[in-house]
């Protein structure tokens, strides 16, 4: 493609509404124009690196043996009525009516597409013979994205790859689970992302359900807990902190148990403030209703409830923080002055509450709180629990190493479903002794915009993207010297055609610009190669080829220039490929 | 691909509900499900055919020189407003408000893409340096169809390719159009359709600005004009008639004008059946309001007013058909007894009117009609046009030849567009003089999906589909016979590798099924070329062969079975690639 044939507008000024690199650095390159809030055009450029993204997940989709087939975006309401998802999405799901003659129809745009393909097959298998199946579709979703933002990490409207398998076991929707897995691991590592499979919430099937690709990025939404040494990670919800309980006893240096007052000081922060200790010096209780029963949950200080785990400690169907009149029955006082002492109902603490040695809590009663308070003297525990987000500095739950907290962004998520669907949509097979059984599902989804954005995030420097080979818009930047010079010309168009010829994606940047402009926007868009023909070089029977991922550029006669550059591609993908697992 | 593990649900029976060939067949052979009125879900196999019919839209659309971007199907309401269409589409254009926090965001999901273009190339392009430029995308489009129908030839979300171009001058256009026409031609005619190029409304820029692309089918939508002799070939709004002004004379064996009472009896039919005469003897007169004047227009009783057409000779911005006060008012009488003779207003007439000897008119007074009218005499014509839509039997406008009128599927249109959206979407450019001109647009469509259900409607026999190999989901459909029989499987298992390993499409049919229920779904799903293994043909040393488009298998030797099939192919493949306009 001749650059001058071609649209693509580079910018040179980073756009003031940009505020991260992949949004700055997409917008700079060409890649992609805003519509509105949260709808984006891909632009040539950018599209060209979708749809190479695009190939290689379709290329594995298939290699692990999903079917593809392609569903409508537009679904009828009652679908999502049936599963529950319609209040479940809320305003997320885009939904309206639409009139038809007398009749109106409510309809909804797909933001997945659990209920059309499970519709699907329900209607169309009926024995264990036909299982299992697993389909997948490349396909443009719609969510109503409250604050849409990060260029296309967060849109309205995206193309997702989303898979489905039906089984009529769990060993096989386990292996079907790993093909996935395993899948998704070549997918991202084809693509060149740095990828971290985490553990993510385990869903009805309980064990490990669920796994979300993450690329760490410093400007990801999600939070990702991650040991260097064990390999453990895990999204927050998830984490485990690695902590036992440890021996209850009261401490060695036991101060007194003290009455304070601290008028109209209920916060965590505002009592540190007011008594001029540190968060990890309290003991925070919070009074949570589960099942219709009032129970005090006992954190550090400076620690995260986890509504998740403090759910599966309780085996509590129905969990919710407390109302205040409730607070009051079991506190005495206001929200704000909890503590373990004296509590007129039940109470867990987390692994790390008895070892806050002379602890700042609540006194259960109105603006005031109590110090010097201590486990066994003040209050009883038996054990302890993991009810709390993991935090940085936390050991790893395999025993060695630390937990570090780092952001991600979300490429991919496998999920073993369970009958939810096939339950609530009556996908039912007779198994072989003709019983009726509700199928066993799985489904697996890639953002392919966000490996795009993903790589745009991650792979660039001060000067603009750096594209890996495989997604990369074009593998050769062709950059003749001097468009009017009939010798340079020649000798770029007969390499132009030449590469070409070779399969080799090429743009040729032949725009009448002074050298320093064209280098510039090269290494904006980020072409892998670089190849610079005329000057002083080509006078010397010279070419300058340059990696983009390099600093340094080689000059290569131009005998068999067209050769040399197919091996040294040849060679940079046979690199990017030994590092695809098998 | 294996038949046993794919999708592919084969229906034996014709499903009630389907009315036409192409919609039964994509059912019956697993092509497509219906998920609702107007949303078809694409299974593997049609899937297939649509993806292939796609890559040749590309890579066409890419050798014409267009560029390739995406633009989103969410759309902000108020480019609709700009340029007019929220009203033009109305309740074609499916629109709806979602809430974004306290905002309320009116949104359209996008029927064509002018609007989002004309914006994206108003914000990038300045100059006439910068043009013209082609982009295309192929992407969903949505709308609602008040009665969606015929399986998926009229949905309300479909794929289209559309295509827009921007220009400084009318020639640039004329260039662009030509390539898209001929690019258009080479499309179809590579996905194996009949199709017919036809002149169709004029639009703002005159002449021929607008073509349709047409696959003539008696279930098709369209009515379309064609004669064979010259190959003139229009749309039914388009169509000239071909007849001339005549000799205005009153005929020889003129009778004598009489008045006759036809109580009640006002229209063609009930004229007819009254006096007992055909509608070939009457003249009908239609009383119009031509920017606010009311204008008689003559027509034979048989023939169909076409509204474009007499706008045009009375050069009229404004034309709709009188309400009863006016034609009162220039008739004396209520609606259904207008007529030439005594008619209080300017009329004109179509050719054939003077013809019309002796002709049955309107009295212009109540429940009265004329016979025996005949021009000169009684009424006066000075001139005649062609005011109606043209009729199987009418001369070809080229001089020669008769023209028939036949059903159509309209696939494809390109259209100059003039300045439309360019002008209320303020995309101009300085031209040499640093003048400010409105870009010349050009606009282009195929519907993707339509090139699939042309195939299904016009490319059958009684067995099922017969695919073309350019578009067949599969080119080779291996068809063992006896799976449990090691030699027949071990044979066909090498062919599937072999063919596989040559870049061939197969699909094996590895069910355990007997040879006459594979061969019944064989030819339902249309595969082109199907290869059985096995039986008393095997022992024998031999493979049969058989075209899906021939009545006749051939036999070939088990050794070179491989290369012979290639060659079959390639022999195929060049006879298809023959039909190419070049």
């Amino acid at each position: 493609m001749r650059w001058s044939q071609t649209f693509l507008p580079t910018m040179k000024e980073t756009p003031a509404d940009a505020e991260i690199p992949s949004h700055q650095l997409m917008l700079r390159a060409g890649l992609i124009r805003q519509l509105m809030a949260g709808a984006y055009t891909y632009l040539p450029l950018g599209l060209r690196a979708l749809k190479k993204a695009e190939a290689i997940v379709r290329e594995e989709m298939d290699a692990a043996g999903a079917i593809e087939l392609l569903m409508p975006a537009l679904q009828p309401i009652d679908l999502f009525e049936r599963t529950g998802r319609k209040s479940a999405f809320g305003n997320v799901l885009i939904n309206f009516n639409i009139r038809r003659g007398d009749r109106t129809v409510h309809l909804a745009l797909g933001p997945t597409h659990e209920e059309v393909i499970t519709d699907l097959i329900a209607k169309h298998v009926s024995s264990y013979r036909q299982l299992p199946l697993c389909l997948y579709q490349i396909q443009t979703k719609f969510r109503n994205e409250e604050r849409p933002r990060f260029g296309v990490l967060r849109t309205s409207e995206f193309l997702m790859k989303d898979a489905y398998s039906f089984h009529t076991s769990l060993e096989s929707l386990n292996e079907t689970y790993q093909k996935m897995y395993r899948a998704y691991c070549r997918i991202f590592a084809r693509c060149g992302l740095d990828y971290l499979p985490v553990e993510a919430e385990s869903g009805p099937i309980g064990g490990d359900a669920s796994h979300e690709f993450m690329i760490p990025a410093a400007n990801g939404e999600d939070q990702i807990v991650f040991c260097k040494k064990t390999g453990y990670a895990a999204n927050l919800e998830r984490a485990e902190t690695g902590r036992q309980t440890p021996a209850i006893a009261a401490p060695a240096d036991a101060q007194p148990l003290q009455k304070v007052s601290t008028p109209n000081v209920g916060s965590i922060d505002a009592v540190c403030k007011f008594l001029k200790c540190s968060p990890q010096q309290m003991v925070k209780t919070l009074i949570y209703v589960a099942d219709g029963k009032p129970v005090g949950v006992l954190l550090r200080g400076d620690h995260e409830a986890n509504e998740g785990k403090i759910r599966r400690v309780l085996e509590a169907k129905d969990l919710q923080l407390a109302d205040p009149s409730t607070i009051f029955q079991v506190t005495g006082a206001p929200v704000g002055f909890a503590g373990p002492v004296g509590l007129k109902c039940e109470f867990i603490a987390d692994h790390d509450v008895p070892l806050v040695a002379n602890a700042v809590t609540g006194a259960n009663e109105e603006d005031m709180h109590l110090t010097g308070v201590n486990v066994v003297r003040d209050y009883a525990l038996k054990t302890t629990y993991d009810l709390r987000n993991a935090a940085a500095g936390d050991p790893s739950p395999r025993g060695e190493g630390t937990l570090e907290l780092v952001h991600g962004i979300e490429v991919g998520h496998v999920f073993k479903l369970g009958t939810k669907y096939s339950v609530s949509l009556d996908a039912v097979y007779d198994d072989e002794k003709e019983f009726r059984q509700p199928m066993i599902m799985g489904c697996y989804g890639i953002g392919v915009n966000r490996i795009i954005a993903g790589l745009a995030e991650t792979r660039f420097d001060d000067n603009g993207l750096i594209w890996p080979l495989a997604v990369a818009p074009y593998s050769v930047l062709l950059c003749p010297l001097g468009v009017t010079d009939t010798e340079t010309m020649e000798l770029t168009e007969r390499l132009y055609a030449e590469l070409q010829a070779n399969g080799v994606d090429v743009l040729l940047d032949d725009r009448d610009q002074r050298p320093g402009f064209k280098f510039k926007d090269a290494d904006l868009i980020g072409i892998p190669l670089r190849v610079v023909i005329g000057g002083k070089g080509l006078k010397e029977g010279l070419i300058e080829v340059k990696w983009r991922s390099e600093a340094e550029a080689k000059k290569l006669p131009v005998d068999g220039i067209g050769p040399a550059i197919l091996k040294l591609l040849a060679d940079r993908r046979a690199e990017e490929a030994a590092r695809v697992p098998g």
